[in-house]
């Protein structure tokens, strides 16, 4: 079973499929793998979650998100799970809470997504 | 007036304000600008757009982009106006047709926002 495949049959991981915007032989199911990307870091709340994360570089308990983030616990766990359903954050579970970090190959992977320069393409 | 500002009061320029998801110092307004800036790409036509311009590397009439991505010319104008209002497109008029390409600093601009791995920062 190929990459892209999987990016068809797991709609759950954007972020394990996608290629760069750049790249030659960019399929309809790319496009698509990489649209849900990024409609999962289109709320400034996410993007917010996403910075703390990434600055903190530790796992962060779900508990302590909704003073920086100014929000009510459930709206947190509903935004922490649209990143963590798009493959961007993982969770670690500590007695009664959930911690979470940003998925390190998810990271990376999304890191390559938007380099739009070519590299000597032509 | 500095680069925060204009992100406030020119919500059009999505790809002109963006700092890395990865920043220690990412305001409210940067949040929501680099939201702004994943939204207009959290769709499948215009991720293929991005894609053909960054592929082609040279401006492309817009009457060249409804074959390719299946697309009736007022839905190809309405995904190439979302994009161009984010800052990531320039438009050219040559005679009755308007020519798209990416916008050379704003492409080099959102590679940097998706870099979430930390240099070093602590």
């Amino acid at each position: 079973m190929t990459r892209r495949e999987l990016a068809v049959l797991e709609p759950t991981s954007a972020a394990a499929c996608c290629v760069p915007l750049a790249a030659p032989d960019l399929t309809d199911d790319d496009a698509a793998a990489t649209a849900r990307l990024f409609k999962a870091l289109a709320d400034p709340h996410r993007v917010r979650i996403v910075n703390l994360l990434a600055t903190t570089g530790e796992p962060v308990c779900g508990c302590d998100l909704e003073r920086p983030l100014g929000l009510s616990q459930p709206t947190v766990s509903f935004h922490l799970k649209k990143l963590a359903d798009a493959g961007l954050l993982d969770r670690e579970k500590r007695g009664v809470w959930a911690y979470w970090s940003l998925n390190p190959s998810a990271a990376r992977r999304v890191g390559e997504v938007l380099r739009l320069e070519r590299k000597g393409t032509r």
